[in-house]
């Protein structure tokens, strides 16, 4: 539960990502409150889990269980206001990595890249390689939440 | 997903509740949104489950599944903001049945009773029993999700 340090850019069309393994990430969430609070569930490959965060800041808390692929049969269709499928692929980073998200559905077209690093120095010492886009690090329309009930892509 | 009818009353202390079957209910909400949306896990006796409501109205769903023991209490911990321990009581009651749950914990002396109706008129024509108490029917303080965050029982 601890603090993510995180920077999030644009990866443009066409961009030459790097090799790096691929899974398919689709999620849901089945309830939000307008305090942070979330319950999603997520598919990974084959994996299901079910999360639920609540509070922001220091009083942030987590917790997770695995579900079993009948159990999120049953719980996707409650996710249908605010889903989002996309390919992550992991792509190795000097001594960071970028985890770059390639959306399909109604976010076709959007493709982020995320850093996380130990500590801020790092953060406000990184050098985007160039294959990264604009950094869109803090802006709303980029998270999680927001992009699953989006129409589309936010624009750049 | 029918709408359901129900009317519901305050059980007085020493009233004489008949006789039936009872069941332990332990459950906690693990996001709720002001909109109306939860999401709710239960242990009914030893009976898991997790559920989902969206919505209002005509346009309610509800979604469910079972979960095993360990995934209750990787999820328990969450709903430590909004909590309901009771025991329930099933009571015939002519035609109908009444559903008896008295609190425990932060509720503790709070006794309530629900019947529920196939139709409206037979609604309208019940008669309570002699150890039913007031109607508390519609009160928003006597909710489901409102009791899980009440400090005490409601004022009557």
């Amino acid at each position: 539960m601890g603090v993510e340090i995180e920077r999030k850019f644009l990866v443009p069309d066409g961009a030459p990502v790097p090799d790096g393994p691929e899974s398919e990430i689709r999620q849901g969430y089945l309830v939000t409150d307008p305090g942070g609070a979330e319950a999603r569930i997520r598919r990974r490959d084959g994996a299901c889990t079910l999360t639920v965060k609540r509070g922001t800041g220091l009083v942030r808390g987590e917790w997770e269980t695995p579900l079993d692929a009948g159990q999120f049969a049953a719980l996707w269709p409650a996710t249908e206001h605010a889903r989002i499928d996309k390919t992550r692929r992991t792509v190795p980073l000097g001594p960071h990595e970028a985890v770059v998200d390639t959306y399909r559905g109604r976010l076709a077209g959007l493709r982020t890249a995320e850093v996380e690093f130990a500590d801020p120095g790092r953060a406000a010492a990184f050098v985007p390689p160039p294959w990264f886009g604009p950094e869109v690090t803090g802006r709303p329309e980029y998270g999680n939440r927001e992009l699953a009930t989006a129409a589309g892509p936010p624009r750049p």
